[in-house]
């Protein structure tokens, strides 16, 4: 598969326009961020390993029901994926309190959540992203209600899923980003990636961080905690 | 009525225990103050001006059906107000977009939402009231979903009976806070205050600010505001 123009080159990943109408082809780089783009740097090896571990979880939730933009990966760290417009919201389902969280309502980090929280925050990096609610996102004309009741329940399945699926590899799923878009015909579904970039994963014997909170917090052994995940996951 | 303990001094009223097990006395002060405690001041003649104006609001809620604290001003600056229990919650509705709201979504002030918004923020001073979402309520015990659905619904009620009646006091609705308590037998009620503090007011023909964003932003003629508001609805 031939990439042709570069489409937009985000944070973490290339997307490029390909020989083919209904789809991209997303290329995954080592590039880290943090703190709306304030801190940089490089994780080496990340863009292998989220490339793969987002495919292998993407795949798992299709097989179970929750329409994803995976069409193929195609090498390493290259995927060829449907072709969607993002809804700009940030979707975070929380169940363990952790960073902005902990912070914004006093909860120490580890607090357990009563029930898993769902949280929608605006994408956009001059704003900083922030957090909106339903009602923003239908006054500011984001996502219909439909759209905005599929996304909440599939955030919720899909925090079912993971949660299950993790549980039996001893990671903890604290909270997670995900990202929908609209295809052209109108259907939600998951896109972007669901990687130690955006999840927070903490082993569940040791406590120890293994995502990207090891990179924002200086925390040390960065590329073998993305190791240890896609070991866990893939066996490799 | 002999005021006898006081309970609580917040930063525009104080409360006062009577001699009466299911009620408190409320006392209006004139003292300001914005930005979280930041700016502070007096606004010479507000406590009784709020003190009137919120309770005339009141009563006219009750009478379209909506349950307040209010059961009889008892002088200038007093009012004997229902006992409850605040629920830690502001409840803000917004039919056009202006302060905080402007600023987080860079929506220019005076942007006219497509739909009301409703926003709750949790009371904690010392984290700076910040805004949550339904889920975080649940998740933290701060109401119950009954009791959200409920203030829900009465906070849009609300909306829709101030929005009509101050259109003909030539007064646009812009947006405004709320505070809801409950009752010794759990029934939710509207209690605190509304008043040119708690709310936005503009003047619809001359679109000056008739409230508390003269204090804030220190426009000049704070007092006259207030009087004014007062002047339209109640003709004094």
């Amino acid at each position: 598969m031939q990439k042709l123009e570069m489409l937009y080159e985000g944070k973490a990943k290339r997307v490029y326009k390909i020989d083919r109408e209904d789809a991209y082809l997303v290329y995954y780089k080592d590039d880290a961020t943090a703190f709306n783009g304030e801190k940089k740097g490089v994780i080496e090896g990340k863009g292998a390993i989220n490339n793969r571990v987002s495919n292998h979880l993407m795949s798992m939730l299709e097989e179970k029901g929750i329409p994803t933009h995976l069409i193929e990966e195609i090498s390493d760290r290259e995927t060829i994926v449907r072709k969607v417009t993002i809804v700009p919201i940030e979707v975070i389902v929380r169940n363990i309190a952790a960073g902005s969280l902990s912070k914004r309502l006093g909860l120490p980090e580890g607090t357990r959540l009563k029930m898993p929280v769902l949280e929608y925050c605006y994408k956009d990096d001059t704003l900083g992203d922030p957090m909106v609610n339903e009602y923003h996102i239908l006054a500011m004309d984001l996502a219909t209600k439909e759209e905005l009741a599929k996304i909440a329940e599939y955030a919720f399945r899909i925090n079912g899923i993971l949660t299950e699926y993790l549980k039996d590899l001893n990671i903890e799923l604290i909270d997670f980003k995900l990202e929908f878009g609209r295809t052209p015909g109108g259907e939600i579904i998951l896109a972007d990636e669901i990687s130690p970039d955006t999840c927070r994963f903490w082993d569940s014997v040791t406590g120890e961080k293994l995502d990207k909170d090891r990179f924002r917090r200086d925390l040390g052994s960065v590329e073998e905690a993305y190791q240890e995940i896609i070991k866990r996951l893939m066996g490799v």
